[in-house]
Protein backbone atom coordinates (compact mmCIF):
# COMPACT_ATOMS: atom_id res chain seq x y z
CA UNK A 1 0.00 0.00 0.00
CA UNK A 2 1.40 3.44 -0.92
CA UNK A 3 2.66 5.53 2.00
CA UNK A 4 1.05 8.80 0.97
CA UNK A 5 -2.56 9.10 2.15
CA UNK A 6 -5.07 9.12 -0.68
CA UNK A 7 -6.02 12.62 -1.81
CA UNK A 8 -9.73 13.30 -1.36
CA UNK A 9 -11.28 16.35 -3.00
CA UNK A 10 -14.81 17.56 -2.32
CA UNK A 11 -15.32 20.77 -4.26
CA UNK A 12 -15.78 21.42 -7.97
CA UNK A 13 -13.15 24.14 -8.17
CA UNK A 14 -10.51 22.11 -6.28
CA UNK A 15 -10.90 19.04 -8.47
CA UNK A 16 -10.71 21.07 -11.65
CA UNK A 17 -7.56 22.81 -10.51
CA UNK A 18 -6.07 19.50 -9.41
CA UNK A 19 -6.70 17.90 -12.80
CA UNK A 20 -5.42 20.94 -14.71
CA UNK A 21 -2.24 20.97 -12.62
CA UNK A 22 -1.61 17.30 -13.46
CA UNK A 23 -2.32 18.03 -17.14
CA UNK A 24 0.08 20.94 -17.20
CA UNK A 25 2.81 18.73 -15.80
CA UNK A 26 2.38 16.67 -18.97
CA UNK A 27 0.53 13.73 -17.45
CA UNK A 28 -2.11 11.80 -19.35
CA UNK A 29 -5.31 11.90 -17.28
CA UNK A 30 -7.62 8.93 -16.75
CA UNK A 31 -11.11 9.30 -15.27
CA UNK A 32 -13.11 6.49 -13.64
CA UNK A 33 -16.59 7.72 -12.65
CA UNK A 34 -18.33 5.51 -10.05
CA UNK A 35 -21.16 5.57 -7.54
CA UNK A 36 -18.95 3.83 -4.96
CA UNK A 37 -19.76 0.42 -3.46
CA UNK A 38 -16.71 -0.63 -5.44
CA UNK A 39 -16.16 -4.22 -6.58
CA UNK A 40 -13.64 -5.92 -8.85
CA UNK A 41 -15.41 -4.48 -11.89
CA UNK A 42 -14.66 -0.94 -10.79
CA UNK A 43 -11.12 -1.85 -9.78
CA UNK A 44 -10.51 -3.33 -13.23
CA UNK A 45 -11.41 0.07 -14.69
CA UNK A 46 -8.84 1.72 -12.42
CA UNK A 47 -6.19 -0.77 -13.53
CA UNK A 48 -7.08 -0.20 -17.19
CA UNK A 49 -6.75 3.55 -16.59
CA UNK A 50 -3.39 3.14 -14.87
CA UNK A 51 -2.10 1.18 -17.87
CA UNK A 52 -2.50 4.13 -20.25
CA UNK A 53 -2.56 7.19 -17.97
CA UNK A 54 -0.02 8.66 -15.55
CA UNK A 55 -2.68 10.30 -13.40
CA UNK A 56 -5.92 8.52 -12.49
CA UNK A 57 -8.91 10.21 -10.86
CA UNK A 58 -11.82 8.23 -9.46
CA UNK A 59 -15.12 9.91 -8.67
CA UNK A 60 -17.53 8.56 -6.07
CA UNK A 61 -20.98 10.13 -6.23
CA UNK A 62 -24.37 8.49 -5.92
CA UNK A 63 -26.11 10.58 -8.55
CA UNK A 64 -29.70 11.33 -7.52
CA UNK A 65 -30.66 12.44 -11.05
CA UNK A 66 -30.34 8.91 -12.44
CA UNK A 67 -32.67 7.25 -9.93
CA UNK A 68 -36.42 7.14 -10.50
CA UNK A 69 -38.82 8.15 -7.70
CA UNK A 70 -39.45 4.49 -6.76
CA UNK A 71 -35.88 3.31 -7.19
CA UNK A 72 -33.16 2.55 -4.68
CA UNK A 73 -31.38 5.89 -4.27
CA UNK A 74 -31.75 5.92 -0.48
CA UNK A 75 -30.73 2.34 0.03
CA UNK A 76 -28.05 2.25 -2.68
CA UNK A 77 -25.02 0.71 -0.94
CA UNK A 78 -22.50 3.19 0.48
CA UNK A 79 -19.23 1.58 1.59
CA UNK A 80 -16.95 4.58 1.58
CA UNK A 81 -14.24 3.32 3.96
CA UNK A 82 -13.72 0.10 2.03
CA UNK A 83 -13.85 2.03 -1.26
CA UNK A 84 -11.11 4.43 -0.20
CA UNK A 85 -8.97 1.61 1.14
CA UNK A 86 -9.20 -0.26 -2.16
CA UNK A 87 -8.39 2.87 -4.17
CA UNK A 88 -5.50 3.69 -1.87
CA UNK A 89 -4.13 0.21 -2.31
CA UNK A 90 -4.24 0.62 -6.09
CA UNK A 91 -2.40 3.94 -5.85
CA UNK A 92 -5.13 6.10 -7.35
CA UNK A 93 -3.98 9.73 -7.57
CA UNK A 94 -7.12 11.52 -6.48
CA UNK A 95 -10.69 10.75 -5.43
CA UNK A 96 -13.43 13.30 -6.10
CA UNK A 97 -16.21 12.81 -3.59
CA UNK A 98 -18.56 15.82 -3.65
CA UNK A 99 -21.68 16.39 -1.58
CA UNK A 100 -24.97 16.43 -3.48
CA UNK A 101 -25.33 20.25 -3.28
CA UNK A 102 -21.89 20.73 -4.80
CA UNK A 103 -23.11 19.22 -8.07
CA UNK A 104 -26.83 20.01 -7.86
CA UNK A 105 -27.13 23.34 -6.08
CA UNK A 106 -30.47 25.06 -5.51
CA UNK A 107 -31.89 26.24 -8.85
CA UNK A 108 -30.09 23.57 -10.88
CA UNK A 109 -32.23 22.98 -13.98
CA UNK A 110 -30.10 22.13 -17.04
CA UNK A 111 -30.03 18.53 -18.24
CA UNK A 112 -28.64 16.59 -21.15
CA UNK A 113 -31.39 15.12 -23.29
CA UNK A 114 -29.66 11.84 -24.13
CA UNK A 115 -29.23 10.46 -27.65
CA UNK A 116 -31.74 8.16 -29.36
CA UNK A 117 -29.86 5.06 -28.19
CA UNK A 118 -31.21 5.86 -24.69
CA UNK A 119 -34.84 5.32 -25.74
CA UNK A 120 -35.34 1.53 -25.89
CA UNK A 121 -34.79 -1.14 -23.20
CA UNK A 122 -33.54 0.57 -20.00
CA UNK A 123 -35.08 3.79 -21.32
CA UNK A 124 -38.50 2.10 -21.29
CA UNK A 125 -38.14 0.72 -17.77
CA UNK A 126 -36.27 3.66 -16.24
CA UNK A 127 -37.64 6.74 -18.09
CA UNK A 128 -35.38 9.50 -16.69
CA UNK A 129 -32.41 7.28 -15.92
CA UNK A 130 -30.20 8.10 -18.91
CA UNK A 131 -31.04 11.79 -18.72
CA UNK A 132 -29.50 11.69 -15.24
CA UNK A 133 -26.54 9.61 -16.41
CA UNK A 134 -25.77 11.82 -19.41
CA UNK A 135 -26.05 14.95 -17.27
CA UNK A 136 -23.72 13.82 -14.49
CA UNK A 137 -21.18 12.35 -16.93
CA UNK A 138 -21.06 15.58 -18.92
CA UNK A 139 -20.62 17.55 -15.68
CA UNK A 140 -17.77 15.25 -14.65
CA UNK A 141 -16.15 15.58 -18.09
CA UNK A 142 -16.14 19.36 -17.56
CA UNK A 143 -14.91 19.16 -13.96
CA UNK A 144 -12.25 16.52 -14.61
CA UNK A 145 -10.99 17.21 -18.14
CA UNK A 146 -9.48 13.79 -18.80
CA UNK A 147 -7.81 12.31 -21.83
CA UNK A 148 -9.65 9.01 -21.41
CA UNK A 149 -12.68 8.00 -19.33
CA UNK A 150 -13.31 4.36 -18.44
CA UNK A 151 -16.69 2.64 -18.26
CA UNK A 152 -17.70 -0.98 -17.78
CA UNK A 153 -19.40 -2.97 -20.54
CA UNK A 154 -21.70 -4.39 -17.85
CA UNK A 155 -23.84 -1.25 -18.40
CA UNK A 156 -23.80 -1.71 -22.15
CA UNK A 157 -26.57 0.70 -23.06
CA UNK A 158 -25.10 3.31 -20.73
CA UNK A 159 -21.79 3.00 -22.57
CA UNK A 160 -23.52 3.61 -25.88
CA UNK A 161 -25.45 6.56 -24.47
CA UNK A 162 -22.19 8.10 -23.25
CA UNK A 163 -20.37 7.36 -26.51
CA UNK A 164 -23.09 8.92 -28.66
CA UNK A 165 -23.49 11.85 -26.28
CA UNK A 166 -19.77 12.53 -26.28
CA UNK A 167 -19.69 12.42 -30.08
CA UNK A 168 -22.79 14.59 -30.55
CA UNK A 169 -21.65 17.24 -28.06
CA UNK A 170 -17.99 17.20 -29.23
CA UNK A 171 -16.71 16.11 -25.83
CA UNK A 172 -12.91 15.85 -26.18
CA UNK A 173 -12.50 12.97 -23.73
CA UNK A 174 -11.98 9.54 -25.29
CA UNK A 175 -14.39 6.84 -24.06
CA UNK A 176 -12.93 3.43 -23.29
CA UNK A 177 -15.22 0.51 -22.51
CA UNK A 178 -13.75 -2.33 -20.42
CA UNK A 179 -14.84 -5.98 -20.22
CA UNK A 180 -17.40 -7.28 -17.73
CA UNK A 181 -15.86 -8.79 -14.59
CA UNK A 182 -17.70 -11.88 -13.32
CA UNK A 183 -17.92 -13.97 -10.15
CA UNK A 184 -16.46 -17.49 -10.49
CA UNK A 185 -19.94 -18.85 -11.33
CA UNK A 186 -20.48 -16.28 -14.06
CA UNK A 187 -22.63 -13.63 -12.35
CA UNK A 188 -21.60 -10.19 -13.57
CA UNK A 189 -20.26 -8.11 -10.68
CA UNK A 190 -22.63 -5.37 -9.57
CA UNK A 191 -23.02 -3.22 -6.49
CA UNK A 192 -26.61 -4.43 -6.38
CA UNK A 193 -25.68 -8.14 -6.12
CA UNK A 194 -25.43 -7.70 -2.35
CA UNK A 195 -29.21 -7.15 -2.25
CA UNK A 196 -29.86 -10.73 -3.44
CA UNK A 197 -31.28 -13.36 -1.07
CA UNK A 198 -29.26 -16.62 -1.03
CA UNK A 199 -31.92 -18.29 -3.22
CA UNK A 200 -31.96 -15.44 -5.73
CA UNK A 201 -28.15 -15.38 -5.76
CA UNK A 202 -28.29 -18.98 -7.03
CA UNK A 203 -30.94 -18.14 -9.64
CA UNK A 204 -28.95 -15.10 -10.80
CA UNK A 205 -26.42 -17.36 -12.51
CA UNK A 206 -29.06 -17.92 -15.18
CA UNK A 207 -28.30 -14.51 -16.73
CA UNK A 208 -24.74 -15.37 -17.70
CA UNK A 209 -25.80 -18.91 -18.62
CA UNK A 210 -28.41 -17.55 -21.01
CA UNK A 211 -25.84 -15.18 -22.53
CA UNK A 212 -23.24 -17.97 -22.89
CA UNK A 213 -25.84 -20.02 -24.72
CA UNK A 214 -26.61 -17.05 -27.01
CA UNK A 215 -22.92 -16.76 -27.90
CA UNK A 216 -22.75 -20.53 -28.54
CA UNK A 217 -25.84 -20.43 -30.76
CA UNK A 218 -24.47 -17.61 -32.90
CA UNK A 219 -21.07 -19.31 -33.13
CA UNK A 220 -22.96 -22.44 -34.17
CA UNK A 221 -24.61 -20.63 -37.07
CA UNK A 222 -27.97 -19.43 -35.73
CA UNK A 223 -28.76 -16.09 -37.35
CA UNK A 224 -32.38 -15.38 -36.36
CA UNK A 225 -32.29 -13.00 -33.42
CA UNK A 226 -35.72 -14.21 -32.25
CA UNK A 227 -34.44 -17.79 -31.92
CA UNK A 228 -31.56 -16.63 -29.74
CA UNK A 229 -33.81 -14.41 -27.63
CA UNK A 230 -36.34 -17.21 -27.13
CA UNK A 231 -33.67 -19.59 -25.93
CA UNK A 232 -32.43 -17.00 -23.43
CA UNK A 233 -35.94 -16.55 -22.03
CA UNK A 234 -36.30 -20.34 -21.68
CA UNK A 235 -33.12 -20.57 -19.65
CA UNK A 236 -34.13 -17.64 -17.42
CA UNK A 237 -37.64 -19.00 -16.83
CA UNK A 238 -36.38 -22.52 -16.11
CA UNK A 239 -34.00 -21.10 -13.51
CA UNK A 240 -36.98 -19.53 -11.75
CA UNK A 241 -36.56 -15.96 -12.95
CA UNK A 242 -40.20 -14.90 -13.23
CA UNK A 243 -39.83 -11.22 -14.05
CA UNK A 244 -37.94 -10.70 -17.28
CA UNK A 245 -37.94 -7.02 -18.28
CA UNK A 246 -36.26 -7.96 -21.54
CA UNK A 247 -34.01 -10.59 -23.10
CA UNK A 248 -33.20 -9.46 -26.64
CA UNK A 249 -30.68 -9.41 -29.43
CA UNK A 250 -30.22 -5.97 -31.02
CA UNK A 251 -27.86 -3.90 -33.17
CA UNK A 252 -24.78 -3.26 -31.03
CA UNK A 253 -24.42 0.38 -32.05
CA UNK A 254 -27.99 1.70 -32.16
CA UNK A 255 -29.69 -0.97 -29.97
CA UNK A 256 -32.37 -1.09 -32.66
CA UNK A 257 -34.26 -4.32 -33.40
CA UNK A 258 -32.73 -6.70 -35.95
CA UNK A 259 -34.20 -9.82 -37.53
CA UNK A 260 -30.91 -11.37 -38.56
CA UNK A 261 -27.64 -11.30 -36.68
CA UNK A 262 -25.75 -10.09 -39.74
CA UNK A 263 -23.86 -7.20 -38.11
CA UNK A 264 -22.26 -6.48 -34.72
CA UNK A 265 -25.03 -7.41 -32.29
CA UNK A 266 -25.48 -7.65 -28.56
CA UNK A 267 -27.63 -9.85 -26.33
CA UNK A 268 -29.08 -7.82 -23.47
CA UNK A 269 -30.93 -9.08 -20.40
CA UNK A 270 -32.72 -7.29 -17.57
CA UNK A 271 -34.57 -9.27 -14.89
CA UNK A 272 -35.96 -8.80 -11.42
CA UNK A 273 -35.09 -11.21 -8.66
CA UNK A 274 -37.05 -10.34 -5.54
CA UNK A 275 -36.82 -6.56 -5.34
CA UNK A 276 -33.44 -6.50 -7.10
CA UNK A 277 -33.06 -5.61 -10.74
CA UNK A 278 -30.09 -7.17 -12.57
CA UNK A 279 -28.74 -6.52 -16.06
CA UNK A 280 -26.13 -8.32 -18.12
CA UNK A 281 -25.06 -8.59 -21.76
CA UNK A 282 -22.77 -10.28 -24.26
CA UNK A 283 -21.45 -9.14 -27.61
CA UNK A 284 -22.29 -11.51 -30.48
CA UNK A 285 -20.23 -11.88 -33.67
CA UNK A 286 -18.12 -9.03 -32.34
CA UNK A 287 -15.03 -9.76 -34.44
CA UNK B 1 -5.58 45.73 -42.50
CA UNK B 2 -3.23 42.89 -41.41
CA UNK B 3 -1.07 41.38 -44.15
CA UNK B 4 -1.65 37.74 -43.24
CA UNK B 5 -4.82 36.32 -44.78
CA UNK B 6 -7.45 35.41 -42.18
CA UNK B 7 -7.30 31.77 -41.09
CA UNK B 8 -10.52 29.92 -41.88
CA UNK B 9 -11.13 26.50 -40.36
CA UNK B 10 -13.98 24.22 -41.34
CA UNK B 11 -13.58 20.97 -39.41
CA UNK B 12 -14.17 20.15 -35.77
CA UNK B 13 -10.80 18.46 -35.26
CA UNK B 14 -8.82 21.28 -36.92
CA UNK B 15 -10.42 24.01 -34.82
CA UNK B 16 -9.89 22.09 -31.60
CA UNK B 17 -6.25 21.51 -32.40
CA UNK B 18 -5.81 25.14 -33.41
CA UNK B 19 -7.27 26.39 -30.13
CA UNK B 20 -5.26 23.92 -28.05
CA UNK B 21 -2.06 24.96 -29.81
CA UNK B 22 -2.77 28.60 -28.98
CA UNK B 23 -3.56 27.64 -25.37
CA UNK B 24 -0.35 25.68 -25.04
CA UNK B 25 1.62 28.69 -26.20
CA UNK B 26 0.23 30.43 -23.13
CA UNK B 27 -2.32 32.63 -24.87
CA UNK B 28 -5.62 33.55 -23.25
CA UNK B 29 -8.39 32.44 -25.63
CA UNK B 30 -11.51 34.47 -26.43
CA UNK B 31 -14.52 33.02 -28.24
CA UNK B 32 -17.16 35.03 -30.10
CA UNK B 33 -19.92 32.75 -31.42
CA UNK B 34 -22.01 34.30 -34.21
CA UNK B 35 -24.40 33.35 -36.99
CA UNK B 36 -22.63 35.73 -39.37
CA UNK B 37 -24.39 38.72 -40.99
CA UNK B 38 -22.08 40.69 -38.75
CA UNK B 39 -22.86 44.23 -37.63
CA UNK B 40 -21.28 46.64 -35.15
CA UNK B 41 -22.77 44.64 -32.27
CA UNK B 42 -20.78 41.57 -33.24
CA UNK B 43 -17.66 43.62 -33.90
CA UNK B 44 -17.91 45.17 -30.44
CA UNK B 45 -17.78 41.64 -29.01
CA UNK B 46 -14.61 40.96 -30.98
CA UNK B 47 -13.04 44.17 -29.67
CA UNK B 48 -14.05 43.28 -26.11
CA UNK B 49 -12.44 39.86 -26.60
CA UNK B 50 -9.25 41.39 -28.00
CA UNK B 51 -9.00 43.61 -24.92
CA UNK B 52 -8.62 40.66 -22.53
CA UNK B 53 -7.43 37.78 -24.76
CA UNK B 54 -4.32 37.27 -26.89
CA UNK B 55 -6.08 34.88 -29.27
CA UNK B 56 -9.61 35.51 -30.52
CA UNK B 57 -11.70 32.95 -32.40
CA UNK B 58 -14.97 33.89 -34.11
CA UNK B 59 -17.43 31.22 -35.20
CA UNK B 60 -19.87 31.74 -38.04
CA UNK B 61 -22.60 29.12 -38.19
CA UNK B 62 -26.30 29.56 -38.86
CA UNK B 63 -27.50 26.97 -36.37
CA UNK B 64 -30.52 25.09 -37.74
CA UNK B 65 -31.40 23.68 -34.30
CA UNK B 66 -32.41 27.08 -32.95
CA UNK B 67 -34.90 27.92 -35.72
CA UNK B 68 -38.51 26.75 -35.53
CA UNK B 69 -40.15 25.07 -38.54
CA UNK B 70 -41.86 28.35 -39.58
CA UNK B 71 -38.95 30.62 -38.84
CA UNK B 72 -36.39 32.28 -41.08
CA UNK B 73 -33.56 29.71 -41.24
CA UNK B 74 -33.53 29.63 -45.04
CA UNK B 75 -33.71 33.35 -45.54
CA UNK B 76 -31.50 34.28 -42.58
CA UNK B 77 -28.99 36.77 -44.03
CA UNK B 78 -25.65 35.28 -45.13
CA UNK B 79 -23.00 37.91 -45.94
CA UNK B 80 -19.89 35.82 -45.66
CA UNK B 81 -17.51 37.92 -47.80
CA UNK B 82 -18.27 41.11 -45.88
CA UNK B 83 -18.09 39.18 -42.59
CA UNK B 84 -14.63 37.84 -43.32
CA UNK B 85 -13.41 41.23 -44.50
CA UNK B 86 -14.58 42.86 -41.27
CA UNK B 87 -12.98 40.16 -39.12
CA UNK B 88 -9.77 40.37 -41.12
CA UNK B 89 -9.68 44.09 -40.61
CA UNK B 90 -10.03 43.61 -36.86
CA UNK B 91 -7.16 41.09 -36.88
CA UNK B 92 -9.17 38.13 -35.61
CA UNK B 93 -6.90 35.09 -35.20
CA UNK B 94 -9.16 32.38 -36.57
CA UNK B 95 -12.66 31.94 -37.97
CA UNK B 96 -14.46 28.62 -37.52
CA UNK B 97 -16.99 28.21 -40.31
CA UNK B 98 -18.21 24.60 -40.44
CA UNK B 99 -20.75 23.06 -42.78
CA UNK B 100 -24.01 21.90 -41.22
CA UNK B 101 -23.05 18.20 -41.38
CA UNK B 102 -19.82 18.84 -39.51
CA UNK B 103 -21.79 19.83 -36.41
CA UNK B 104 -25.00 17.86 -36.98
CA UNK B 105 -24.00 14.63 -38.72
CA UNK B 106 -26.52 11.91 -39.58
CA UNK B 107 -27.76 10.28 -36.38
CA UNK B 108 -27.17 13.36 -34.23
CA UNK B 109 -29.66 13.17 -31.37
CA UNK B 110 -28.24 14.63 -28.13
CA UNK B 111 -29.50 18.02 -26.97
CA UNK B 112 -29.12 20.27 -23.99
CA UNK B 113 -32.41 20.71 -22.15
CA UNK B 114 -31.96 24.35 -21.21
CA UNK B 115 -32.36 25.74 -17.68
CA UNK B 116 -35.64 27.07 -16.26
CA UNK B 117 -34.79 30.63 -17.31
CA UNK B 118 -35.45 29.48 -20.91
CA UNK B 119 -39.13 28.78 -20.22
CA UNK B 120 -40.88 32.19 -20.21
CA UNK B 121 -40.98 34.93 -22.87
CA UNK B 122 -38.93 33.78 -25.90
CA UNK B 123 -39.44 30.21 -24.69
CA UNK B 124 -43.20 30.67 -25.08
CA UNK B 125 -42.98 32.14 -28.57
CA UNK B 126 -40.08 30.01 -29.85
CA UNK B 127 -40.54 26.63 -28.10
CA UNK B 128 -37.36 24.81 -29.22
CA UNK B 129 -35.24 27.89 -29.73
CA UNK B 130 -33.20 27.79 -26.52
CA UNK B 131 -32.74 24.04 -26.73
CA UNK B 132 -30.97 24.69 -30.03
CA UNK B 133 -29.00 27.62 -28.62
CA UNK B 134 -27.85 25.75 -25.51
CA UNK B 135 -26.86 22.73 -27.62
CA UNK B 136 -24.76 24.61 -30.17
CA UNK B 137 -23.11 26.79 -27.53
CA UNK B 138 -22.14 23.75 -25.48
CA UNK B 139 -20.74 22.10 -28.63
CA UNK B 140 -18.72 25.22 -29.41
CA UNK B 141 -17.44 25.38 -25.82
CA UNK B 142 -16.12 21.84 -26.28
CA UNK B 143 -14.68 22.48 -29.74
CA UNK B 144 -13.12 25.84 -28.88
CA UNK B 145 -12.06 25.55 -25.24
CA UNK B 146 -11.84 29.26 -24.50
CA UNK B 147 -11.06 31.16 -21.34
CA UNK B 148 -13.84 33.68 -22.01
CA UNK B 149 -16.81 33.67 -24.38
CA UNK B 150 -18.52 36.91 -25.37
CA UNK B 151 -22.25 37.42 -25.93
CA UNK B 152 -24.36 40.51 -26.58
CA UNK B 153 -26.88 41.78 -24.04
CA UNK B 154 -29.24 42.40 -26.95
CA UNK B 155 -30.26 38.73 -26.57
CA UNK B 156 -30.76 39.12 -22.84
CA UNK B 157 -32.66 35.91 -22.16
CA UNK B 158 -30.17 33.97 -24.29
CA UNK B 159 -27.34 35.33 -22.14
CA UNK B 160 -29.11 34.14 -19.00
CA UNK B 161 -29.79 30.73 -20.55
CA UNK B 162 -26.10 30.37 -21.41
CA UNK B 163 -24.96 31.62 -18.00
CA UNK B 164 -27.20 29.21 -16.11
CA UNK B 165 -26.38 26.34 -18.46
CA UNK B 166 -22.65 26.94 -18.07
CA UNK B 167 -22.99 27.01 -14.30
CA UNK B 168 -25.22 23.92 -14.09
CA UNK B 169 -23.02 21.85 -16.41
CA UNK B 170 -19.73 23.06 -14.88
CA UNK B 171 -18.54 24.58 -18.16
CA UNK B 172 -15.10 26.06 -17.45
CA UNK B 173 -15.43 28.96 -19.91
CA UNK B 174 -16.24 32.35 -18.36
CA UNK B 175 -19.27 34.10 -19.87
CA UNK B 176 -18.96 37.83 -20.54
CA UNK B 177 -22.00 39.85 -21.60
CA UNK B 178 -21.34 43.05 -23.58
CA UNK B 179 -23.54 46.13 -23.95
CA UNK B 180 -26.13 46.55 -26.70
CA UNK B 181 -24.88 48.53 -29.69
CA UNK B 182 -27.50 50.86 -31.20
CA UNK B 183 -28.09 52.80 -34.40
CA UNK B 184 -27.93 56.61 -34.00
CA UNK B 185 -31.73 56.73 -33.55
CA UNK B 186 -31.64 54.08 -30.82
CA UNK B 187 -32.62 50.89 -32.69
CA UNK B 188 -30.63 47.96 -31.31
CA UNK B 189 -28.41 46.49 -34.01
CA UNK B 190 -29.61 43.14 -35.31
CA UNK B 191 -28.96 41.05 -38.38
CA UNK B 192 -32.73 41.01 -38.87
CA UNK B 193 -33.05 44.80 -39.10
CA UNK B 194 -32.28 44.54 -42.81
CA UNK B 195 -35.65 42.77 -43.27
CA UNK B 196 -37.56 45.91 -42.23
CA UNK B 197 -39.51 47.95 -44.77
CA UNK B 198 -38.71 51.70 -44.68
CA UNK B 199 -41.99 52.36 -42.80
CA UNK B 200 -41.32 49.62 -40.24
CA UNK B 201 -37.74 50.82 -39.83
CA UNK B 202 -39.19 54.15 -38.63
CA UNK B 203 -41.67 52.44 -36.29
CA UNK B 204 -38.89 50.22 -34.90
CA UNK B 205 -37.43 53.17 -32.99
CA UNK B 206 -40.37 52.78 -30.59
CA UNK B 207 -38.67 49.79 -28.91
CA UNK B 208 -35.71 51.77 -27.61
CA UNK B 209 -37.97 54.75 -26.87
CA UNK B 210 -40.21 52.55 -24.73
CA UNK B 211 -37.16 51.16 -22.91
CA UNK B 212 -35.68 54.62 -22.36
CA UNK B 213 -38.98 55.67 -20.83
CA UNK B 214 -38.94 52.58 -18.58
CA UNK B 215 -35.48 53.52 -17.31
CA UNK B 216 -36.64 57.11 -16.74
CA UNK B 217 -39.72 55.96 -14.82
CA UNK B 218 -37.71 53.73 -12.53
CA UNK B 219 -35.12 56.46 -11.97
CA UNK B 220 -38.05 58.76 -11.18
CA UNK B 221 -39.24 56.46 -8.45
CA UNK B 222 -41.88 54.24 -10.07
CA UNK B 223 -41.70 50.81 -8.49
CA UNK B 224 -44.78 48.95 -9.81
CA UNK B 225 -43.60 46.78 -12.68
CA UNK B 226 -47.10 46.83 -14.20
CA UNK B 227 -47.05 50.62 -14.47
CA UNK B 228 -43.74 50.52 -16.32
CA UNK B 229 -44.91 47.71 -18.62
CA UNK B 230 -48.16 49.53 -19.41
CA UNK B 231 -46.31 52.69 -20.40
CA UNK B 232 -44.03 50.67 -22.71
CA UNK B 233 -47.06 49.12 -24.43
CA UNK B 234 -48.61 52.57 -24.89
CA UNK B 235 -45.49 53.88 -26.59
CA UNK B 236 -45.25 50.82 -28.86
CA UNK B 237 -48.93 50.95 -29.84
CA UNK B 238 -48.84 54.70 -30.47
CA UNK B 239 -45.89 54.18 -32.82
CA UNK B 240 -47.99 51.74 -34.84
CA UNK B 241 -46.55 48.49 -33.52
CA UNK B 242 -49.64 46.30 -33.56
CA UNK B 243 -48.15 42.94 -32.64
CA UNK B 244 -46.52 43.01 -29.24
CA UNK B 245 -45.39 39.53 -28.19
CA UNK B 246 -44.45 40.91 -24.78
CA UNK B 247 -43.38 44.11 -23.06
CA UNK B 248 -42.60 43.27 -19.46
CA UNK B 249 -40.48 44.00 -16.42
CA UNK B 250 -39.07 40.87 -14.74
CA UNK B 251 -36.38 39.67 -12.33
CA UNK B 252 -33.06 40.13 -14.14
CA UNK B 253 -31.62 36.79 -13.04
CA UNK B 254 -34.56 34.36 -13.23
CA UNK B 255 -36.80 36.35 -15.64
CA UNK B 256 -39.62 35.54 -13.22
CA UNK B 257 -42.55 37.95 -12.74
CA UNK B 258 -42.16 40.66 -10.09
CA UNK B 259 -44.75 43.09 -8.72
CA UNK B 260 -42.26 45.63 -7.41
CA UNK B 261 -38.98 46.68 -8.95
CA UNK B 262 -37.12 46.12 -5.69
CA UNK B 263 -34.23 44.05 -7.08
CA UNK B 264 -32.14 43.95 -10.29
CA UNK B 265 -34.80 43.94 -12.99
CA UNK B 266 -34.93 44.07 -16.75
CA UNK B 267 -37.45 45.47 -19.20
CA UNK B 268 -37.86 43.13 -22.16
CA UNK B 269 -39.71 43.75 -25.41
CA UNK B 270 -40.52 41.51 -28.38
CA UNK B 271 -42.64 42.80 -31.27
CA UNK B 272 -43.46 41.96 -34.83
CA UNK B 273 -43.16 44.55 -37.56
CA UNK B 274 -44.39 43.14 -40.84
CA UNK B 275 -42.91 39.64 -40.93
CA UNK B 276 -39.89 40.69 -38.85
CA UNK B 277 -39.61 39.92 -35.16
CA UNK B 278 -37.51 42.33 -33.10
CA UNK B 279 -36.37 42.11 -29.48
CA UNK B 280 -34.71 44.64 -27.20
CA UNK B 281 -34.17 45.19 -23.49
CA UNK B 282 -32.82 47.51 -20.82
CA UNK B 283 -31.56 46.83 -17.32
CA UNK B 284 -33.40 48.76 -14.61
CA UNK B 285 -31.91 49.76 -11.24
CA UNK B 286 -28.84 47.77 -12.26
CA UNK B 287 -26.42 49.47 -9.87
Amino acid sequence: MPDVPIQIIRTASDIRHGILAARHSGKRIGLVPTMGALHEGHLSLVRAAQKVCEFVAVTIFVNPAQFGPNEDFDKYPRTIDEDLEALHELGVDVVFMPERDELYPKGFSTYVLPPAVADPLEGQYRPEHFRGVATIVLKLFNLLPADVAFFGQKDFQQCQVIRHMAEDLNVPTEIQVCPIIREPDGLAMSSRNRYLSPEDRVRAVALSQALDEAVRQVQGGTIESSAVAERMRDILLKAGVNKIDYAVVVDADTLGAIDQIDRPAVALIAVRLGSTRLIDNALLNAE
